[in-house]
């Protein structure tokens, strides 16, 4: 479905399923980051530039960098929509915004990303203006408000000390044949207790992605806290050929108390 | 919402979002189990004995038993209907069928499940037939086919192996503070590798769950192979207090070669 008329804003209802839920009843956030990339998907595939066009042209978009800033997650059986837009291209790579609106239009919070369009066969990137065209040049939108910070630069300091290894699992695979990008997330959001998660809320998260895993990798994950409720995470690979471990991403969780 | 007038058999629809989806391109079978409870939520949600009901009555359903048949299972993209009905009433138990299939009426696959009804104070069965004024008696469907085999007894012999064991996480745990019924079929499919599930089709599943396993829990997984491509897996929990073991559910899967 490829349509100039289309709004530059794309708007996707989504439910907040019971079994998507934690034990407070809120959507887990993995579950909410992988509804944002569904939201993508569909705005970018009704504009003409989405996977299922890309991928017989040996493309595929890569996300590179989420933000996400909640100031409430939605409760079971919530309805909500997920807004998305492309606020900035470069040759490379987009900026993508999202807010996350109930039905009567209470803001739960807000996304950024970064995406990079790259060529299947050479990993490498691929010119974004060269798209269908230049068709995602239609579609941007600088005025619509995303009232959180960038994407920061996650540092790790010495400090961090390992907190677990886990073997790449079949469930964690995608069909692009590596680690999911939201599996990352859920693994790294699996080092906090359910009684740390009783007392607290995650109120931002960043992922920088930086390179892929695959079925035959083992995970470290590497955390650190920067400040109060405020930790660093870095997630590293290694192989059967050897124990050298490579960076995979990084992660940042802001959590706060309970309101 | 409450209607006499709503037919017996619900149907919802349902997308094989992209990353639900394997290495193949296929839908996970934890995901599509995933549909199926939410399918089974909905339709007993619209005819007035849904969860969103019980809960305030301090009341439940609980999954017992779980067989899923598939044909094929749905690709990325598809869009696909499951149709859920019970059809079959004892005093503490309902049977209830599903049929996975596509908008042009392609079968993918049928399920069936048991399901018991439970006060959430005491964990006792509580009386289905006292539940909203005996609300369910007037949505019994019969008739509808729903052809693959009733769950079977999955014995386990001496051959068992422990495969591996895993503490719950946070991401396990589900609104009712209990291990997600989902996630055990998860764990135990990431039992088989990437390189197995290249080659092979899951083409039937069951699952006979016993008793809930908690976030303090570690659990543990057996498995055995019955036939060629036939196992059966027991999946035990043990706590920090005691390294001894309590069954929590037993799992049979049986593949077959890709066609």
């Amino acid at each position: 479905m490829e349509n100039n008329k289309l709004p530059k804003v794309g708007r996707y209802l989504f439910l907040a399923e019971p079994f998507h839920c934690n034990f407070k009843g809120m959507l887990f956030p993995g579950h909410l980051g992988n509804h944002m990339l569904n939201a993508a998907d569909f705005h970018s595939d009704e504009r003409g530039y989405g996977m299922s066009k890309l991928l017989p042209q040996h493309k595929t978009w890569v996300l590179s960098r989420l933000v996400l800033e909640m100031q409430e997650m939605p409760k079971v059986y919530d309805k909500f929509y997920i807004e998305t837009w492309v606020d900035g291209i470069m040759k490379f790579f987009t900026t993508r915004n999202y807010s996350v609106v109930s039905p009567e239009g209470k803001v739960f919070g807000y996304g950024k990303s970064i995406w990079a369009l790259i060529d299947t066969d050479t990993r490498k990137p691929s010119d974004l203006l060269e798209l269908n065209e230049g068709a995602i040049l239609n579609y941007v939108e600088k005025e619509k408000e995303c009232p959180i910070d960038n994407p920061s630069h996650v540092k790790m300091g010495k400090q961090a000390n390992r907190i677990k290894s886990l073997k790449v699992s079949y469930s964690d695979i995608d069909m692009n044949g590596h680690v999911n990008s939201m599996k990352y997330l859920e693994h790294a959001l699996d080092i906090y207790s359910l009684d740390y998660w009783g007392k607290k809320a995650l109120r931002r998260l960043e992922i920088a992605y930086i390179i892929e895993a695959y079925y035959d990798c083992t995970l470290h994950f590497y955390e650190e806290e920067v400040s109060a409720d405020h930790y660093h995470i870095r997630v590293t690979k290694s192989d059967e050929s050897s124990e050298e471990e490579t960076d995979v991403c990084r992660i940042a969780f802001i959590f706060e108390d309970n309101k």
